[in-house]
């Protein structure tokens, strides 16, 4: 069983996604050790608790980073997480953090990574013109929405769309590729070379 | 009848593709009305020649861009061009030649624009490690890989897939691509706002 540690800072319906499929079995032999916020009210603390999953509220406020994030990670080692996925969670992780959790640190962004990094990707994306846009499941490194690539899923523009008709389906995506992409990370059948991630051939 | 101009610099494997759909009728109301390469040995040439076009050589060979643009213009000027298409043409467009032809000038570039501008970027996109990539057809503005866009189409990368099993797939995509593109733009049924393309809605 491999422990999932969940960091959030709003609604968590990417957390919200993870733990359906995390319910329904289809990814194998994770469960869900901890979900952690830095911000005390965040929407996805409530859903946590609804679920009866460890909840946990680390406040960022007034606190450097390094600080707030050595408590973070004092408590994903603690409940020994293999796996910790950024779902929503507004902070930077400092280069240190990332170093404790080497390719073991997942983050999900609104477009297809390289186009569209930072905050709004969705709202750029429309305002830009592309016809083709998506999310990015990938590993994160000491650079902002950078790491190697696990999973893309496309979503086409629509002549009728607007930000948040888009946003709402890029979403739907989302849903469906964090798991699909903390899958493949557990069940370890790959490599990356250069910074492609690729499947393992495994012999019969 | 619209007068399309194809300037290319090598094989024409794109303007190929625009000359079947121009004779299966599959771009409606357009001919056409001359092939202008600015490399002497250019392959492109051999297929326009082959199919009867009017087949035009301009050497960019020790000419200053604006010069060189001013003969090119001058040629689709006399042809009473009304789209130009630039299909594998080697050479950047001055300010002045964009001016001649505004929202008349199409390119296609094989990536997801703004993903992987500038040369080689099936290459760029493969190293990356995108799973999603495919290609762009655009207007012509003042900057590189930049005009609005007008077709995209998605193209996913294989475990299987190097530099050149993705480029293939890209290419037959783009040959399906740019005569949408040429169709959307000579059906006038578009408007463009901000920098986003959408379809005009018309009253039945």
């Amino acid at each position: 069983m491999k422990n999932l540690g969940i960091l959030l800072s709003g609604r968590g319906s990417n957390f919200e996604a993870i733990a359906k499929h995390v319910g329904a079995g289809t990814i194998p032999n994770a469960r869900l050790a901890v979900v952690i916020s830095n911000q005390p009210d965040a929407g996805g603390l409530e859903i946590a608790k609804r679920l009866g999953l460890d909840a946990l509220v680390i406040s960022s406020k007034g606190k450097q980073r390094e600080q707030h994030d050595r408590e973070v990670v004092a408590a994903l080692q603690q409940r020994e997480v293999d796996l910790v996925c950024l779902a929503g969670y507004l902070r930077l992780l400092s280069p240190w953090f990332v170093q404790q959790f080497p390719r073991r640190i997942l983050n999900i962004h609104p477009s297809l990574l390289p186009a569209f990094p930072g905050l709004e990707a969705q709202e750029q994306a429309f305002a830009y013109g592309v016809k083709v846009t998506g999310c990015t499941v990938h590993f994160v490194d000491e650079e902002l929405d950078h790491g190697a690539i696990i999973v893309q899923k496309m979503v086409r523009v629509l002549d009728t769309d607007d930000e948040h008709t888009l946003a709402a389906r890029i979403l739907e995506q989302e849903h469906i590729a964090y798991s699909e992409a903390i899958g493949i990370v557990l069940a370890d059948g790959y490599e990356i070379v250069g910074r492609r991630l690729v499947t393992k051939i495994t012999a019969g």
